[in-house]
């Protein structure tokens, strides 16, 4: 059997802070990041794209709210507009990576699959919402919100930027249509799914599923569908191509060969950026804990050339 | 093998005209109709789902401009707007699908998947758009955009309420992912996929696959995807109970039971209304013509009862 990979895209695989978000900067990006998977597709692995949704989920937040100021149009939910994102994202990812195989002369088919990601509703983070989302208030309106909606609040990182609403950001349990998922990709489909972390939903008391306003991890999300499928390889692509211990530090060094043991103690130590690389490498870790042979971190403009990026193994060497 | 049914849900059964259109409206709506679909699990069917998204469409357009005026985010053209209510939709119908089937204790995966649809670029509708999309505009700001991204406009129907945009629709070739859809329906998944007709694509001379401005007539794309995975039934759910001749006319009279030639002389002689029943007259034609049993148009409501809806065979009495 081939050996499978989930491969988890990062905002900066798709879409670039200092642009402005056009479709054709988008795709620019996304084409770019396809390419250099074409080296896991030319060793024949089977695939599992998932992909975050950052800013065009931030930008459909914002316009929720310009459309109901301008023209009273009822704003979606926020489960609706992650779930939107997975359409709008998916779609250009698939017929992007359709491209990139045709011009390589490669015949592989791709699947979008919308993923809903089940949550536990006892899950601590739901005591302590900490997800910034969407568009920043003022303090007059995300007062008003607050009552009206029952939102909540923080003021932004910076402060000067005013109110923004935070959401709970659960742990990941298990992904809807996971064997489908497997089955489908084990077939050499390559398979799009989970985007922005997957929908997050709960399982209720008579076993129905219920939606609930949060955010889940695009890493952990990706890091439990991979333990889910089996997969051999789990890619994070971030927006630099090595793990550093103490990231602009005097003290800091380039982490090439990491194994599980040091990573642990290197992520409690506070060696990796909260918000930034340390989630990375707790979904890392995750993955190679539940029986994943080998973890990447890694830039995807460098994946092409094998030397680079982190790599994180139980015992390194394997 | 157990038949296999394709049924388009129309608008309604997801939203009403004279609603708000909130979330909890749509899942209302759409709960009630996948409820009506019942009869068709529990007669064994294989079944996949397609729908509309006019209202829904309808609204992100809006909002991109909103979001534009009020915020300077960037709008996303029509093609991602399409994907993006196929994610919202889809995932909706999939968990309330969930949700019923778990209520008649049925075990069946739900499955949505994002659906691309070929189209030609020779087809004759690139020439005649006509399909009339998004918010209404002022002569002027008309102008502006016609200038500024090439979009073609037309008075709208009543004339007072302005210009709005018309985009071409041509007519669906092929549906991507057919075989996995088929293959998946088949091993007892209800698949739900296609929404608002799909997102229209062409393959250039380098068989790269291209995005177009257009929307695809949904009950059509829903034809030829049922033809394409051989489904035995093919469903178009609407607003009303039955085909009408002369609808709203003295000479009304219900039609029950049809006979392909027969339904080709009425809709030739004009008996059905243009833009509404009459596309849904050929969509359900097509189906026959190409191999299909049998074409049902009826309200969602009234599936339940067998003895409902309009029903077109090759020959009535099969």
């Amino acid at each position: 059997m081939e050996k499978l990979a989930v491969v988890a895209l990062g905002g900066n695989a798709l879409l670039r802070d200092n642009e402005k978000g056009t479709i054709e900067e988008q795709e620019i990006h996304t084409a770019e990041t396809l390419e250099n998977l074409m080296f896991l597709i030319n060793a024949g692995y089977d695939l599992i794209v998932t992909h975050g949704n950052g800013p065009q989920v931030g930008n459909i937040l914002m316009r929720n709210d310009a459309g109901m100021q301008l023209y009273g149009i009822t704003p979606m939910p926020l489960d609706i507009c992650v779930a939107d994102t997975q359409g709008g994202i998916g779609y250009m990812i698939e017929r992007i990576f359709r491209n990139i195989l045709n011009k390589h002369g490669i015949k592989r088919n791709v699947i979008t699959i919308v993923g809903m990601v089940e949550v536990d509703p006892g899950d601590e983070a739901f005591k302590n919402p900490t997800k910034r989302i969407g568009m920043y208030y003022t303090e007059e309106q995300a007062q008003n919100l607050s009552k009206e909606k029952g939102w909540i609040f923080k003021l932004s990182k910076q402060g000067e930027k005013g109110w923004r609403r935070v959401v709970p950001s659960p742990t990941p349990k298990a992904i809807f249509n996971l064997e489908v998922i497997k089955s489908l990709a084990r077939q050499g489909n390559i398979i799009i799914t989970c985007g922005g972390g997957g929908i997050p939903v709960y399982y209720d008391e008579n076993k129905d599923v219920r939606t609930v306003d949060a955010v889940i991890d695009k890493d952990l999300a990706s890091s439990v569908l991979a333990n889910g499928v089996e997969a051999n390889e789990f890619y994070i692509l971030t927006d630099v191509p090595f793990i550093f211990k103490d990231y602009g530090l005097p003290t800091q060094e380039k982490l090439e060969f990491l194994d599980y043991k040091d990573t642990v103690k290197y992520l409690e130590a506070g060696t990796f950026a909260e918000g930034s690389m340390a989630p990375k490498i707790v979904a890392a870790l995750s993955f190679i804990k539940s029986g994943g042979e080998k973890s990447i971190i890694t830039e995807a403009s460098k994946l092409e050339d094998k030397s680079y990026g982190s790599k994180i193994t139980m015992e390194y060497g394997v």
